[in-house]
């Protein structure tokens, strides 16, 4: 199907004329908007997974790697999942509405901000067609229009799945944009009309993004997170946070990829770290001290401890104080998500506190970092910007605030 | 004094390091610094009013406008207010450390999302000096390190406000930048290290900042705000509240632009209306069912309804219902302060709701969309963006937040 610039201007038209109604609508109707999704979902299993097998045979086709054909394969517990993700964010409490702040001017004025709907939200994701389902729910649930674009691998099954998700929603609430690189810079420069676009996806596609985009971005983030064992860690524990930080799924953002070990416990921990991460396949890239303990790690470059590896491999450094961890975390930390282990009250509070990041871990695996996990329901990425959203965007940061102020005729003077 | 772009890196990276330390001094210390320079303020007044003299007399010879000149002009009464301003930062909460949620998970984590400062902050401003305060108290106050770019014309002025605030703050927490475009483009692009810049001054010094900013910017809106009629006002309010939103200050973006006037209260309100507002300067410019009442406006224009006049004119609509004035403001407001004067409790909810501005008003002028208005202390510009902050951008705008999360040990199944 070509899609016209036109096209692309008319959809987010559309998109927008149908945000303002969407903005209205209360959350009963919202909530048996996104149960109806649930439940075509899986009804209409047969018919996704016949689009699905269209995509895969042509991904064969293509050479797809296994790797990605994984991520696009569908199957009836995968859509149930789905289904279960639909209700879960029905279950959420509606972020429109809700007071953040609000007071009697002296004047007498009253004042509140409350939370009401972006608008228009953009999400282009690559491979998973449950994004589709993601991210329309998240929308719908805050009231705004989403228009998707996803990858061409997986056209047929997005196409499916958007269109069940627009048949529970009101017209235009959830279009699917089809087409190139050139739709994909229509879409990103429609100011006034779009609101937020969200890459999820790659770095060519944020690259390819950042290169055209007008209106406004948020960046899903990249992940070069650290561990630090603590002098007073408990070590045992320790083993278990580092090996569950890099090994759980080494793919994704929230995964470590900089083990830092306080010098004072280097000894007795890295050999120990070292033959638990090993027997797990990764591979241990270390500094000199850290090769001084171990002996068969491969030598770090300083390239390593700006790398976000998304695989078993894992940069180790001693370092000799907190403060000495904390620099390097600052340094070279992608902002993600940062964890201390440690018994002591003050190295927690210090590190909580100095390090810059979006989220900061005491006693915890790093890979916590996820929408759902913080009770957030689904999320549409992870954000390591620091302005609107920093950390998982759900439904809150999928909204923005309006003033409203009340008076009996009062004028400035 | 030449700054080359090395310059501005090392002013950038000094800022950061100065973050680092500024994000974690305690209420107390950043207060009295406020209070310190409070005092400075009016104790120096002899050495700033002799800087700005200097501007004065240059300001003279380069033929600066009136209106220019008077937002130039410093005396002790300014000076004293702009210390009174910075005695009022010191007094509002501090948004550090303000934990705006917050739960325990079900796995026993404990969750906290918590306000920390955005890190490093550019001002970039034109014409008054007072912003070199005000700028300067609030990212003090938020934890921010700022780098001061105020024009050439308040060159000598500003130095000596920076230096006095430099002077009680942290070192390298208030930096004063120099320079003509080149300075500011290397700010702009600073990644990593400027977190935000917000331009304070006209449209020729955001179109400058678009064209080269690779770092977050959050643009001061331009208001083209309306004013609206309903049916069911009460006229002789109504004809104080437009009169206020129009004329009290006609110079800045929460004046009024567009007054709407409902059909069926058209005839009895405009020409009452119309002969206060003349009576004040202002020039009328009607569609043709406004000039069928009061046959002495101007033709509005197509154009009259996108623009915002910052002068004494105002473009006059009438419109048959209140969906047509909610289509109006939506179609044509810039999203900034949109205001209904009406006693119908229906008209007001809708309005509030329908109106997509950073603030809604009922039965009130525009012209409080203020950061000290609403009781947020100064204010570093209004935002219309969505994104980040939406309205006067004071403490908390400059801000953001951190997750910080604590376990004992756990790790992600």
């Amino acid at each position: 199907m070509a899609v016209t610039s036109a096209t692309v201007r008319e959809i987010c038209v559309d998109a927008k004329r149908a945000s303002r109604s969407l903005a209205q609508l209360d959350t009963g109707a919202k909530d048996a908007a996104l149960l109806a999704l649930a439940d075509a979902l899986v009804e209409r299993t047969p018919e996704i997974l016949e689009a699905n097998a269209r995509d895969l045979e042509a991904g064969r086709e293509a050479g797809l790697s296994p790797a990605l054909t994984d991520r696009l394969r569908l199957d009836a517990a995968r859509i149930a999942a789905m289904a279960d993700g639909v209700r879960q964010v029905a279950a959420l409490p509606d972020p429109v509405g809700e007071v953040t702040d609000g007071r009697r001017l002296p004047n007498g004025l009253d004042v509140r901000k409350v939370r009401v709907p972006l608008g228009v939200v953009g999400v282009v994701y690559e491979a998973r067609p449950n994004v589709t389902i993601d991210a329309a729910a998240l929308c719908l649930k805050s009231g705004n229009a989403i228009i998707l674009r996803g990858s061409s691998s997986a056209a047929h099954s997005n196409a499916v799945l958007a269109s069940i998700a627009a048949s529970v929603a009101p017209p235009n609430a959830i279009q699917y944009l089809g087409g190139g690189r050139e739709e994909l810079a229509e879409l990103a420069t429609q100011e006034g009309l779009v609101d937020l676009v969200i890459p999820r996806g790659g770095e060519g596609l944020k690259a390819a993004l950042r290169a055209v985009a007008t209106v406004p971005v948020i960046y899903a983030a990249s992940g070069n997170c650290h561990v630090f064992v603590d002098a007073s860690a408990d070590l045992e524990r320790a083993v278990d946070v580092v090996v569950n930080a890099k090994v759980q799924r080494p793919g994704v953002c929230n995964a470590a990829e900089t083990l830092l070990v306080h010098a004072d416990v280097a000894d007795a921990f890295l050999p120990v770290a070292a033959a638990a991460l090993r027997e797990r396949g990764v591979q241990l890239r270390g500094d000199e001290r850290a090769r001084g303990i171990v002996g068969e790690m491969v030598p770090a470059t300083d390239e390593d401890w700006d790398t976000e590896f998304l695989a078993l491999v894992l940069a180790v450094g001693v370092v000799d104080s907190l403060e000495d961890a904390i620099d390097h975390v600052n340094a070279h930390g992608s902002g993600h998500s940062e964890a201390i282990l440690t018994r002591d009250t003050a190295a927690a509070r210090a590190f909580q506190r100095a390090v810059d990041a979006a989220v900061v871990y005491v006693n915890a695996s790093t890979r916590f970092t996820d929408g759902g996990e913080f009770g957030m329901g689904a999320e549409i990425g992870n954000s390591t910007q620091k302005l609107h959203a920093r950390g998982p965007i759900g439904l809150r940061e999928l909204c923005t605030t309006k003033y409203l102020v009340e008076g009996d005729g009062h004028v400035r003077a």
